[in-house]
């Protein structure tokens, strides 16, 4: 229906299941959306229907799950998301250790279950592959500990790419809040390149136009590139600002 | 803890009861809201959670209820609505029965419920009388028939105002969809001369430049700015331009 | 696995779909429960889970319904209700016309859905027979014109007894708000002696001691003794008293 | 992504919004839903959601709406429902009444809401025509009246077709409780006659395999095949039966 | 009220809270639910409020838990399930640290709560005695190293029986996808003998004829039959079917 | 609007989101709420909206969370708690560490989530030192390494008081069911003594007059009065035993 082609490099960052909003941004061109069910309200019986949803939509379903456990990188995946994003690993052994529970055995250690990625019936072999293969697993680089190791994560069979999480690692490498400084654009190249040596991908939530920039210029395989609640409150902000300048002038005459 | 003042004249428009979307309004200086309830996302139990978190925000509530009928009026003002808006009434007969489920007999024929409103204990005459004063009733002006009576109906005491429906009454006054054209405004002018000449308020959703001024130039006691979906639709899709333009200038290096 | 027997007389008011709530009054002796449809917020899902749970537990489901409309009262009996209250009956043509939309042809109007009432099969006259007579229907008196025709109401053969709604009888007897005085136990007499006359029963909410003995001393079928928020205010302000008394004696010592 | 193609004239019918559910009868090659808005639980929230994505599935949504009235019939049509199915229609007056919700003036009486099917913008003269034409309107057949005016309804310019409901109508001719006999064929048979003369389709609920003979054999339009619940019912009883089955053979053993 | 008995030995595996789906199984005779919440969506309000109806309807509920961790093992055994059912315990260490969550003190490390499980009042070391002896723990035999140690793990005084996983099972111990072969049965065999010298029950979902024969002849104490979503597969397909079969001969006259 | 202040001393404790109960708890002069979202049922979406609900009626927000780990207790501070409370701590190396999710880096491992903390916006050095100091940290003294340990924990700098929960402290001190024994008691004014030595408050759940009584007599800087449930509790039998003495008086004469 849409005429607009999805641009899959360009995701939306939502905070909760809002099923116009994918609609919308999905209008404009978007093809993922980041669900950030780490910081956001997505609760299980949401998640099970938003997930198809914007699939069917044709947006790239990136899920950055609650924390680095069994149980929601699973559930993600069971409820049919394309990419699980993996919050708070902390190097290189602790990735290899959560990043398996995205991947079957014998490459790595997730659960199966019968539902929606087998249509409601059984699976085989093949599946199995498949799975591995089509569902993508993106540990996050935040901590310090995980840029130091980023080559090391990223040669994991397991990890299909790594995604950035700038705020946190702007703290956690002790330069305080996140100003979009020198310091970050540094660790910031320091993943890309390593990307691009590994041949993965890298993603970057990438709100300002230097964040955008850099992202484009480096090779970032995708972009977030606002949130569903910044986007809300420009555009708040864009009416409620012609109107109260409109009111002066009128009542000026 | 808002900083900025609460401005009462300006509206958001809802669609859902998004708590975060209210909060950013009310961040912004927006003061009241309107519940689009006839064709938004309201189921009760949400409805009787989002009514008391706006006004604890400091938004002045105005539910757009489901229909000019006894239960959607009454459930809105149980739920601690400042205002009811009543889409399709019909004419001055229509207004006088349906508008009477807003007030308390003998003004009219509201049903009591011991609740929110009552601080959930009993009532008094006293209570009575200071809800009929506080809640107001805005009849909707958006068929052909509630022009033609207007003035009637603002004589009403059950009606505190009226709030126009510019869209329905263009489809209904034989002009088509609404293109804010000469006629669209002649019948908006009708209305602000009738409110005015009946010391009542008239409210008006003016999502273009052209009605904002018009509003605040045929004194609209208040404004719906935008509603929240475009508000969001004009935030996402700034973000997607600035990034493909960056995207082609980036590659033409 | 409730040790004290449920005793059907007595009825807690819901105004939420709260499990534990009527798992609590269950465990005290509560035997049957009014669903405050009408006032409270008691969505679709939520109201087609609750009434299996109630009755499940052995509380007798009263559904207070929406409003005086086919789609409300048919709904509460689909879901398994045994009794609709049916509110702002007017009087006794309008009860006719109502309460037919809670039994079958030929008896009335209520729609057909195979579902829970028919444990998920087909039907039968024998079944259409036992639903008639096993659910009851209970058109409200709280209009003034329903009190005039408290007997005609109470011949319908639709009509298995009568709810009284004090607050808005003393509202729309122009008494004003309810005090419970002399006039309202007056209209209440009128009430009881008219079911006796027609042997049905009659119900009455029932929150102060007077009103609990008048309905004792008049043969009311049923009582509701209190409102779930009224008994929550009550248990959360005796815990608040003793503990502001001791602060103060602690204080003194 | 589902390789069976999806066949519009059979429709599954569902009593609650199960995601799941519809993602298995697609699976199947059932090309539509009807929702029984009416009997079972549908609230808002659930429904802005269900129906697109049941379209996204290449589902058709027949929106079996609560009642004859303007708000659940303009709800469903703005949630993006293909057609809205209206039980209880008395007579070929109570239809013209209540179909002209579904349409726009002028040929009808439909509110305009910017949303979902405005693609969240404004709309234009092109719009409006094309949304009447696209959406159908199909109000039921159940009651005598309907019955006895049904060709008068099916020429109404606000009716694209009928929609059969045989055992309200069974209750309702004074046949009591359906049971697919001479009485109820004769009557489907009048329906099927009178819409092959106007041209417009009838769609019949047809569980038994006598009438999804008699449905395939006189033409309807579409059929629903089975309910959601049944098909549960269907199943389980299955799994059942075979276990126990083989607890007897293998105790006898 | 249902006349046919419920066999707590025949379990409906669930993957949503469906009331009615619970209705249905148990009029068929299934006296137990397996709640699949580790794969489902079963959020927290929808468990509390699903769980007593099971019980309430007759059925013994198997919580399948989210993962091997306190917080979800206490909540399903504080919402009144009979017995928590545990995924993904590796060994005989793993299975004494987290089976502990599911017992009081000084037998086990859960965690105590009033609310439902003590009647909504305080507790008694009877009580405790009664609750660990009344509600099961079952860890998931479904890993290899679970395998391994199953004599150990029954042996537990904490554990009361186990639960098999085939699917996970067959995965991890390098049979790939599950095909119900030889090596699969042996396994099984080797969880049956263990049960069966520790004198505790072990418990099997058991969708295939194979599968359901082996169970019974083994001596399993309880079975899953079918999964929700295979039989609402089965009954909608076989109307399908029965329909499309109609169509040809219908249209070969 | 409400005329009572509200004492952030005396709490109530929840079990639900229930914003009819936060409003009357409110209006009796409660000025805080601990949420039992460790045993009650809390999904996501409502936490999302209770805690800002509760904060805009003047409540300070005490978030008992799942457990302790750093999703759950990253999500309460990001949905805008005053405090977390963090169960089942086991000793001070376990309080260390978990305690770190609460506070940002440096001092302790929070994640940065914006959203409603920085209003929507981004952060600076100055927010996070603020969130750090505004929102407290209260692990609980429930295990009987914890209070072994409870003078080291007090001692950590991520550490803003604690919590005692006296049941469960009662199970694992080996005094089985809590029974407001001496053996409590001395370990109450343990926890106390070591609050008071470190200058940093503590908390109790005070059901009894005994409990109410310890705590105002040494110093706890919280009290949690009454759980939601058993004030309802309370009040439905007042209300049950008054009609039941009525009744037998009633019938005497």
């Amino acid at each position: 229906m849409p005429p607009v082609p999805a641009d899959r490099r360009y995701a939306v960052w939502l905070s909760d299941p809002g099923f116009a909003a994918a609609e919308i941004a999905r209008g404009i061109g978007y093809g993922a959306a980041v669900l950030d069910i780490e910081h956001g309200a997505f609760d299980l019986a949401d998640l099970e229907r938003f997930v198809p949803f914007l699939r069917s939509l044709g947006l790239e379903v990136l899920a950055k799950v609650l924390g680095p456990e069994r149980g929601p990188i699973q559930q993600a995946l069971d409820f049919g998301a394309d990419a699980v994003v993996i919050p708070h690993v902390e190097n290189a052994a602790h990735a290899k250790a959560v990043t398996a529970f995205a991947k079957f055995p014998p490459l790595g250690d997730r659960s199966f279950a019968g539902g929606r990625t087998t249509a409601y019936g059984g699976f085989t072999d093949e599946w199995v592959a498949e799975q591995d293969r089509r569902t993508r697993c993106l540990p996050m680089i935040e901590d310090a500990g995980a840029l130091e190791d980023v080559a090391e994560i990223l040669a994991l069979d397991t990890v299909d790419g790594v995604f950035v999480g700038p705020s946190d690692l702007s703290l956690r490498r002790e330069r305080g809040a996140y100003t979009r400084a020198e310091g970050d654009f540094a660790d910031l190249r320091r993943v890309a390149d390593a990307a691009r040596a590994a041949g993965k991908p890298w993603v970057l939530p990438a709100w300002s136009r230097a964040e955008k920039e850099f992202a484009l210029r480096h090779g970032a395989g995708q972009l977030a590139l606002t949130m569903q609640h910044g986007a809300l409150a420009a555009g708040l902000t864009a009416a409620f600002e012609e109107t109260a300048a409109l009111q002066e002038s009128t009542a000026a005459e």
